[in-house]
């Protein structure tokens, strides 16, 4: 069992390996890579031995070939195909945040507003909610994004369970059940603020 | 110590026990709050055993009341002032999604660009990034969202510490310097989809 913590590092690892290959470093100590993304080289060598050695001993890590590695195993050596429901101002936002990452392609937009329906953001068609079950049988999306108010959140969830999805990234947070075989996150802003407003009481409490 | 993964679990619970409140459920069983929150009731009741005891052994507890302490514990029983620094798709998005939450106030955004400068987004008044360490020491907003492109993560950082702040939130992610007393936390959006991804693919490995 690889631990959750592990998985969320490798994502930063891909960032800061990026970064240095940006730079021009074709070679990468682990020292160097575990500094910048401010864990100890220690634990990015744990980190990375759950998945086979991928360094040479005393010669660090081939910076390519280490991210194409990590791009391996976390399954976005190919193209994610992704939709997202709700075209409130964070839906719209997140199309044109995640169209300029190459590894992900947003297939379609979906909302419940007629309104809202029929047009296109970004060359992303918006389709209206209740074709979510046909779209996912014949598109096959991976993951869906939900933009969504809580309190459609298991209406959606529902939708989505008539089709087949295998990823829902939520950002609305609220008591839901999900269909058998479906993985949720929840990335809720307010309760990453929270969480940032305890670190910070606790700091002034310890004074 | 209390660990993250309790701090984190407060917030869900906290929407739980909203939701409970909004239904009219004045008494709440750890059971029925455990389970909306898709956690054990045992380790809710340990969560909350970190903080004293709020229950009455055998009555469940006040919703009201475990509501108001929870808040006192996270520290958003009085309003966060805020401030956004970034006035692209996201930042724009999170001025118009934060602004709902009551205990959430946002007293400035921020860009580096002046033809985004001088005017107001739903009320909040839009400066240049250079007003930013003039601004903190003035109005003394205690957490920074970040909505920027990582190139542009350590120089804002840097900006933020030449004033003060307590907390930041950066919506980039990037290998970065922090002042000392500052504490940081990350969402990006990508790692998350990222991390959805690679149980999706370590399920079908399974099969």
């Amino acid at each position: 069992m690889i631990p959750e913590a592990t998985i969320r590092r490798l994502s930063i690892y891909l960032r800061c390996l990026r970064y240095s290959l940006a730079q021009g470093e074709y070679i990468v100590q682990s020292m160097d890579i575990a500094r910048k993304c401010r864990v100890s080289s220690s634990l990015m060598r744990k980190d990375l031995s759950y998945f086979g050695g991928f360094g040479i001993k005393g010669r660090g890590y081939d910076t390519k070939k280490l991210i194409e590695a990590i791009e391996r195993i976390i399954g976005i050596h190919i193209k994610i195909k992704l939709i997202i429901v709700g075209m409130g101002n964070l839906g719209r936002a997140l199309i044109r945040h995640l169209k300029e990452i190459s590894y992900f392609k947003i297939i379609g937009a979906f909302d419940r507003d007629e309104r809202k329906v029929g047009g296109k953001i970004e060359d992303v068609e918006v389709f209206h909610e209740s074709r979510l079950p046909s779209f996912l049988r014949e598109r096959k999306p991976e993951i869906a994004l939900l933009a969504i108010p809580p309190e459609s959140l298991q209406e959606v969830v529902n939708l989505l369970g008539e089709g087949e999805i295998k990823g829902i990234l939520s950002f609305a947070l609220s008591p839901v059940k999900i269909p058998v075989g479906v993985e949720i996150s929840f990335v809720e802003i307010a309760s990453e603020i929270e969480y940032l407003s305890y670190k910070i009481n606790k700091r002034g409490r310890e004074k």
